[in-house]
Order: C-alpha cells, then sequence, then structure tokens
C-alpha cells in the first residue's frame, strides 16, 4: 500500500520537476497524504541510525547522501587489509526505499526560513557517467559539480548528520599522495596499494633499496584509526605477506606519526603505555612529538628527520569541518572547529534570535552541544540519532518529548593487534576497571559484532573472520 | 625445505638482478638443484592449471602473469550483477608462492634458440604507483611500459598460455565506451556502472527520455558470454532491482545485438530456439543480423537501425589475438586468428624445420592443434592443462609421455536466467541428449561448482547464493 503511494507520487514528482528546480509548492503539493516530510542529510553513524528507526508511515522520508551506503567505520581497517570483505562492512541505504526517497547528492545549502535545501547530484552527470575515465572511479566530485543540475527541496523537519572530512592541517601534499580511511572506498585503495607494493616489490628489475622504500608504511596520526590500522596491518605482514613474500616480510616496516609525546592520546595513561609497549615490541616504528611538514610521491617530510620514504601513506589525524556547515551563517556555530551548536534537545539555535530551531536538528561529527560538548565519535552520533528517532516518531503522534539528551559513555576499544585491545572505562558509569590483552579484544570483536545492522552481516562478518582465519587472507589485487 | 631453498635462491638472484637485466647464465647459476626451469605464461584456465598440479619439487617454477590471480570466468557474468561477491571467483597465484617464484609481468618476446624470455612488470613503476592518479586504477598497461625496466627469464621448458584479447573488429569507440567481460576487474566496473545508472536515474534533475536512455543496458554478442550477462542481468532487474527502484525498473530494457542469424549460434538448433523464445517471453530485445558500425558515449550506431542509446554497454563478440602472440615469427601460426599451432602432444611448431620444439608448449585461447583443431573455450584449455601437467611430471622422472592430447567433449552450457539453462550434449560421447530448463540450470551450477578450486571459494560461493536469495544482492555502489 505504502509503497504504491510512494510510487505514484515519486513519478509525479518527477514530471514537475523536469521543468527544472522543484518550487517548495510543488512539492507540499506532490506530499501524499498529510504525513510532515522529513529531510535527513548524509548516512553515516547519525543519519542511517535516524533512517532506520524513524517511523516511516508517520513521514514522508527523503535521505540525501552523497553515498548510498552507511560505513560501518570500526571494521574498516580489518578491510583495509583483507580480513574482511568491503560489503561486510557496509549497509544500502536503498533497503527502505520504495518507503523512502533517496538522492545520491550533496546538500549545498539551507534556506532556514524558507525551509528548503539547495542539492547537487553526487553521481556523474549522463552521458558522461558513460565514459570510462569516470568509470571506475571515486564520483568526482568536481566534475559533477560542474556538469550536473542542481536541485531544490522543502522539508517540515530536518536532521543535519552530514559529518566531517578528513583534517590535513594544510599539509601540502597530503590529499594528492596520502590515503584517508574514513569510507569503505578508501579501504579498497589502500588494500589494492598494500598488495601492489608488494607486487613492485617482487619485480627483478628493483633494488633491495627501493623494495625497503616500497614497503615501508606510514600511518600519521596515532588516535584509534591509526592505531587500529597499524595493528590490522601488521597482522596481515606477520600472517598471509610473510607465508607468501618471505623473503620481503623481511624488509616490511610499520611507521606511526603524531605530533601528541604518545599514540592514543585520548586514552587512559596506562593504557597508552600498554599499547606503547606492544607496538615497540612488535617493531612498529613510533614516531611520536614528530611533524610533518609536506609529502611527495613516495615521501614525507618531518621538521624533526627529514625525509621518510613510504610505499603508502594513511593520514588520519581528525576531522575538518564539512563545506555544508562551513556554508551555513544564519545558526550559532563553534567557533574553534565551525560544528554546528545545538540544544540538549539537538535543535540548530538561530543565530539571530538565539532561540532553537524547532524542526531542524544536527547530530554526529557536525554538531556539538553548547552545555555539555562531547568528542566527535561514532558512539556520541549513534546516541544521538537513537534519541532523535524516539524525539520525531513523538512528535509526529503530537506528543511532547522534553528531556534532554543525555550520553551514556560505554567507554572507548581500540584493537592492537595479534588477538588484543585496550578498553577505557574510566568515564563508564558504575564501572572503573579498564582492560588490556584477549578480554578487552573479545568485549571488542562482540561489541563490535552485535552493531553490525543487518542479519546478512551478522552472518558475513564471522564468516570472513573463520575464512581468513582458516584461509588466509586474499593476497589477489584488482 | 624446500621454502628455505626458493628462500635464498630468491633473494640471491635479486642481488644479482640488481645489476640490470638478468643474464641467462646468471640465472643457470642461481638455479637451486639440478631441477629444470619451467616457465608458465599466463595465469588463466590453462597456466593456472599447470600451475596447480606440476610437481614444484621436480621443477623450478616461475609464473609470468600481468594478473596476479585467476579468473574462474563462469562466475564472472554473477560476480557483475553482484550475485556473488568478486573474491570467490578468483584464486589467487601467490597460494603457490614460495615454491614458485610469480612475477607480475608480461612477456614481450621469445627468444627461442638462447631459450630466454623477455618481460616487463605489469606494476606500476615506483614512485608513480604511490600517486593517487593509478591507485584504484586497472593497472595502466601504457604507463607500465614506459617507465618500467624490462627483464629477462631463462627457461628449460615453457608452457605459453596467454590466452587472447576481446575483439572488436576495430569498430571505432568500442575501447572507449564499452565494457569487455573477461576479467574480475571488468566485472566489478560493469557492477558499479549498473548500479550508477540507477542512481543517476534517481536524480530528480533527469527526464524520464534521459531515463530511458540511461536504463538501457546493450550487450553486443550473443555468445555464452553475453547471452549469461543478459540473463544475469535480467535476474538482477526483475528482484532486487524492481524492490528498491519499482518505478525505474519499469524503464530499465536490455537489448542484446549480434550479427549472426540467432543467439548461442554454437548451439544445438533447438536449443538456440529455446533461448530465443525464453528471452522474447522476458523481454530481452534481441537485434540478430544487426552490424554496430561505431560506438560514442551513451550511444551506439547501427547499419541496421542506426542511433540506439545505452547506460552501458558490454561487448563480448569473441577473441582477438594476444600481443606475444602476435609478436612471434618463428614458429608456426594459424594464419587466419594467429593462435600458435601445435602437435597433437601441444608442441609448438618451429617454422623454420617444421619439427615440433621438445621444450616449448602452447595450450588455451593461444594455441590450436594443427590436426584437430578446438573451439578456444575454458573446457579446452583446462584439458590441455591437465594434460601438459601429466606430460611435464612424466618427463622430469624422464619418462616417455607418448600418447597425444585427446579432447573429451562435456558439453556446452549456458545460464538463460530463471534459475534455467540449456545444456548442448550433440557432441558428447555416449550421451545424445541436450537438455533445457531446470535439470539444465542444476547441471550447471554443479558443473561449475565442483570446478571452482579452492575449498575457499567452495564454500563462500554456495554462502553468496545462499545469502542473495534469503537477502537479495547488495545495491551499494562505491
Amino acid at each position: 500500500m505504502s509503497l504504491t503511494t510512494r510510487g505514484s507520487s515519486y513519478l509525479g514528482k518527477r514530471a514537475r520537476l523536469q521543468q527544472g528546480l522543484v518550487s517548495t509548492r510543488a512539492f507540499s503539493i506532490s506530499a501524499p497524504r498529510a504525513r510532515q516530510r522529513l529531510v535527513i542529510l548524509g548516512s553515516g553513524w547519525g543519519g542511517y541510525e535516524v533512517l532506520r528507526g524513524v517511523d516511516k508511515k508517520a513521514y514522508d522520508v527523503t535521505v540525501v547522501s552523497p553515498n548510498n551506503y552507511f560505513n560501518f567505520t570500526p571494521l574498516l581497517a580489518s578491510c583495509a587489509v583483507g580480513t574482511l570483505e568491503f560489503r561486510s562492512a557496509i549497509e544500502p541505504v536503498r533497503r527502505y526505499c520504495p518507503q523512502v526517497t533517496a538522492y545520491q547528492a550533496w546538500c549545498d545549502s539551507i534556506d532556514f526560513k524558507a525551509k528548503t535545501l539547495r542539492c547537487m547530484p553526487a553521481t556523474p552527470p549522463a552521458p558522461l557517467g558513460t565514459d570510462l575515465v569516470t568509470k571506475e572511479n571515486i564520483a568526482n566530485e568536481l566534475e559533477t559539480r560542474v556538469h550536473n543540475k542542481p536541485f531544490n527541496l522543502h522539508y517540515d523537519k530536518l536532521v543535519i548528520a552530514v559529518g566531517a572530512y578528513s583534517q590535513t592541517f594544510n599539509v601540502p601534499g597530503v590529499k594528492e599522495h596520502a590515503h584517508f580511511l574514513k569510507d569503505i572506498k578508501d579501504a579498497r585503495v589502500i588494500r589494492a596499494r598494500v598488495l601492489e607494493c608488494f607486487e613492485q616489490a617482487s619485480q627483478p628489475t628493483i633494488s633491495d633499496d627501493e623494495r625497503r622504500r616500497l614497503l615501508r608504511f606510514c600511518i600519521v596520526g596515532g588516535g584509534p584509526t591509526g592505531v587500529e590500522f597499524a595493528a590490522e596491518l601488521h597482522d596481515l605482514l606477520g600472517t598471509d605477506v610473510k607465508r607468501h613474500f618471505p623473503t620481503l616480510a623481511k624488509l616490511a616496516r610499520i611507521t606511526l606519526l603524531d605530533v601528541a609525546p604518545s599514540i592514543l592520546g585520548s586514552f587512559d595513561r596506562g593504557l597508552q603505555d600498554f599499547a606503547t609497549k606492544k607496538f615497540n615490541r612488535e617493531g612498529i616504528q613510533l614516531l611520536t612529538k614528530h611533524h610533518v611538514e609536506r609529502v611527495e610521491a613516495g615521501k614525507l617530510f618531518t621538521k624533526e628527520e627529514g625525509e621518510i620514504p613510504f610505499g603508502m601513506l594513511v593520514w588520519s589525524t581528525g576531522l575538518a569541518p564539512n563545506p555544508l556547515v562551513q556554508a551555513i551563517t544564519d545558526v550559532e556555530k563553534n567557533p574553534k572547529n565551525h560544528s554546528l551548536i545545538t540544544s540538549n534537545h539537538l535543535n540548530v539555535i538561530s543565530k539571530e534570535t538565539g532561540i532553537p530551531n524547532p524542526d531542524v536538528f544536527a547530530i554526529g561529527d557536525a554538531a556539538m552541544m553548547k552545555e555539555h560538548p562531547l568528542p566527535a565519535t561514532a558512539q556520541v552520533a549513534y546516541q544521538k540519532a537513537k534519541y532523535m528517532t524516539k524525539k520525531l516518531n513523538a512528535l509526529s503522534k503530537d506528543q511532547q518529548h522534553l528531556n534532554p539528551f543525555e550520553f551514556r559513555n560505554a567507554g572507548s576499544l581500540a584493537y592492537l593487534g595479534d588477538w588484543q585491545a585496550v578498553y577505557d572505562a574510566t568515564e563508564v558509569e558504575h564501572v572503573n576497571t579498564s582492560g588490556a590483552g584477549r578480554t578487552a579484544w573479545l568485549l571488542w570483536r562482540s561489541a563490535y559484532f552485535t552493531r553490525t545492522v543487518s542479519i546478512r552481516n551478522k552472518i558475513l562478518v564471522p564468516v570472513y573472520w573463520f575464512m581468513n582465519w582458516i584461509f588466509g587472507r586474499d593476497l589477489s589485487r584488482f
């Protein structure tokens, strides 16, 4: 029933849309029944969770995201070394279609008064998309922005969950020569590149010096992402690579750089030391208190040591503001990181009046509560999304939803390789034991595992863990 | 034991290799024990099967292939629509390392007198490979050939199994705007492109005419590959796409073109009709007796109908000679398709003397027996490889291996979608029943399944068949 309604309204909309941009009127006309139009911006931890939980009969839901999937970020590092298959770490947005409308697009600007969004398709414009040039490419933002036609959307309720970009601190060459690890696309190119390095190093025409350069894997950023990738990569080098490239494995080396005096700076001191000792023991080189000044093809330059060559560089030094968030001017923003300031009920706050906007909410890495600022983590985004869903479902029944958002810290975990992890519980209520070692590892795996959203992946993830434990990871590069 | 021997000799070789090209002498010196050096060119149905079966203690085995994996080609069409995950259809060559040496490289020329090969690395040259430009790309043949250093290899026994390229009949625009379906890389870009077409068509800024163009999927070539891809694509459109893009699914259309009067020309007449009727019934447009004159971005031009727009074009019109095979001049070749002519014992034949070369063999799509020419199919390549393995293992024990190669035709199968296939047994000994329908389908699946080489994939393939049967295919595009 709801299927056909959405279906026809969809076509109806299309017809109108062909005259160019969609006016607010056109949309309110085309809206089926009296359902309010809820627009969700983004399909990450915040946006996807709202999409999942919100009552799709109560709202006419539209998702606008440059990706048509959700990244289960805790598994990206495993995917990047082949411990898991890529698709076991993502969830398709379209699983909720046609009950919801999904546009693979960027939102460029928001008119809070007119309640409209200006969006730009994130797919290559036809027929350009049919050229082999763009075939396999990560959607080329520039090209699509130049050649695509923008469109407007009306909203009654809006959830801004656009997340953040990777922080480069404007270090020259990072965008050109480093890999980020925020998206499954990044994991795929990292996996391909790691294996390519070993294939290149296997060529008989290459000197052992060139081999050492190719097999030096640098990671900038000693936070959980950088540490977990270093750990996963070390697992790969110590097992499958060692088995299949015995002479090359000896030449491989992992280097982890950070400006801070220690890795895992956000963790309890004792756990920092545990991680540091473990990495030192395993020969993972830690260059803390090091500043990267520029990056070129195959080499980076630090203030302290000068040139460090690499075969692959992963860059993970925190978050930079999202272009949309930068473009927004008429709501309150944090002067430091430019994220959107919200009330304790997660409403954005008008700069003019200082009053919370009852129809617009902001969650995830793009948002920050005025009174209780929280770190930009998946955990916070996920819990805010859960709260959002409750609130939206209550509002749709004209019930008031009065209690403000409260964060329940479940602690932080970081995988250290070799079936071990550190678990920081110092801020967890009623718990004051932090852990390290095998117990923490089990906790880590199960915590992540039970949060892997679909049943499909609840099956696939253990299947791959088991398969790769038995048969080893696949080293094919394609 | 054999590990360490290979290991050290490997290092020994490397040291010498650094002075530039490797001389024949250097190699014969570096050869551990008196083992003969067997070089296998290619890792397809022929090369991979020889690699798998040959006695690695009896031979010092080296594989030279531009891919570091084997494509299980019967599953490529399934992978291209997401019925199977890509890695379940490939087998890594490095599985047999370090017992064998593997170079990801092209062989450019063979000196049959000096028994040496000239090879060119197929990996991007460092540090170029570290640029994001080439990161995710299909190994860019031109760039690598320009910037890489070539190297020489010596052989005592040589197996040429380099396969063939895709035939384009020099139709302009095919290489630029069409997808082939010979490799897992092709399957990946096809899957990404099909889903991209639907995402593009979902944009509100696009007209229904543009939608119809984007959702027109053209396939040129009515052989088994083209037919099976059309069938798999039709399965996808009729199930997951219909569920998630109901209004767009109505606009989608599959068109299969061929110059011949019927599809599956190599099959029994009755089976051709069965397939034709089935496709007609399902609304797959068959444009037989059609000639494609040129291809542009988003459209192709036929002599009979003029312009036909498409969102994606798959091109599968048979085989073209491999560059290496074209370059070879001093052995007998088939004047028509330029493939290497071999004796019934699969030895290549000297053009000068007309005598079979006792040390050089050719199998697979690059080869053809003088007296009993056979079609260029996986089945023939596989059986020749099995024969090769027996012969090589016998020769290593100085046993004679006298009986010539004999082909046992196991019939031909083609999947028609909807759990049905056609099985042509007209040439199978002691069998004279061809089949169509569900029985043929079961036969088809099991036949392919039992040939899926590794245990890993023996597990993964049914897991994915089951998962996608229950949960549907993943429509995420990345």
